[in-house]
């Protein structure tokens, strides 16, 4: 049994919930506010951040990163073709690097201060950092998306997939963050055919129905999220 | 042959020099600057960071998670039960917890912030940034030290090395981030005496001594920097 300590916005737990998605493995989701910082959560996790993932009898998996390389681990070889961490050494560095890229500098820059300001904050209190969003880290990670569509795009006329010719966790990772920020509109898919053209056939596999069925009360999707021809 | 990108104070540079000397592989070393933005290592590396290792005629390997990846996969075997990275499925997800705790959580609320404001802004030009070091900062970054270096003196009273009973990549991403700060003075040893004991061993392997015997012109270390019984 897999439990995973996630929250529906969280693109680290995006990414994790379309890997696990891909392995036909099931788990039970449990919603974790990390701004609560709880302490029974602290104690899986010291660093405090979803996704954390639960194995029976096991010590937790915390951070998307480290459950990608467990689950190709424990999992991989049995996907056969198409397993999403390539098993050369050079495949394995670009979908490495590409994975570091959308979990680590594309959080940063975008995903990260979005979700913050225009969802987390809402259910924060004052004391946690709640409040009205931030037009200026709106406005500034906004401004960073376009470099990165750009650069999607880039990957997406180069390659079949982002790192290659087959799916792989550089494309779930670059999904899931882009995913998150779709539900809020923030996605100027006008400005990049091939990422656009990229994304609708990732968002068509089946991995990533449930993501797009859950919605959250209060903050309704734009159409287009959940329509996969848009 | 090796060559790798780095800089003598970037802690992720120290951290893959550290383990290619477990390794006991030569590199020859290439100073980056990464603030200059020099094209040809954006070509290599387009998120800009150091460290950046190549090998000949394959593509570059880039960031510290990703080449410690590698040297594991390429020669981990080899080192036997000196193996940094550990063969079980639990001591994996530890030691990865744990690089990613020096090289992601504390390079950004501690290492990365000293080094910027002590030594890169020395460097930089006032449109890269330069200028005089944020005493803001440095206040901010000193302070999340302090509880960083009791959550190693935690581990190192816990267990013999931080992710267990052997070293692996964790002691060393820790001690790498440790002794970039610790040239600067910045590391306040006599809070924790555990901290200080487990820094003294790794201190004292020989991969450490090249770091050990390298100095910024013109910004001499503390006397117990070099000391192995400080």
């Amino acid at each position: 049994m897999i439990t995973l300590f996630h929250h529906a916005f969280c693109p680290h737990s995006r990414f994790i919930r379309l890997a696990l998605g891909e392995y036909g493995l099931e788990s039970e989701l449990v919603e974790e506010r990390i701004w609560e910082r709880d302490e029974a959560f602290l104690a899986m996790n010291p660093a405090g951040t979803t996704p954390v993932m639960m194995l029976d009898g096991q010590p937790p998996i915390p951070g998307a990163a480290i459950i990608a390389e467990y689950l190709d681990e424990a999992h991989g070889q049995r996907l056969g073709e198409r397993r999403l961490m390539p098993a050369t050494s050079a495949g394995r560095i670009e979908v490495r690097r590409l994975m570091s890229w959308f979990n680590d500098k594309f959080y940063d820059e975008v995903s990260g201060p979005l979700v913050t300001e225009r969802v987390y904050k809402r259910f924060m209190t004052a004391e946690q950092g709640g409040g009205a969003p931030s037009t200026e880290v709106m406005r500034a990670a906004r401004s960073n998306l376009r470099y990165h569509l750009a650069y999607i795009g880039w990957l997406a006329r180069t390659r079949n997939f982002l790192a290659g010719d087959r799916p792989t966790y550089a494309d779930l990772a670059a999904a899931a963050h882009l995913s998150a920020i779709d539900y809020l509109g923030d996605v100027p898919w006008t400005e990049d055919d091939a990422a656009k053209a990229w994304y609708v056939r990732i968002k068509s596999r089946p991995s990533f129905r449930p993501l797009l069925n859950e919605w959250l009360p209060g903050l309704p999707a734009p159409a287009h999220y959940i329509d996969l021809d848009f």
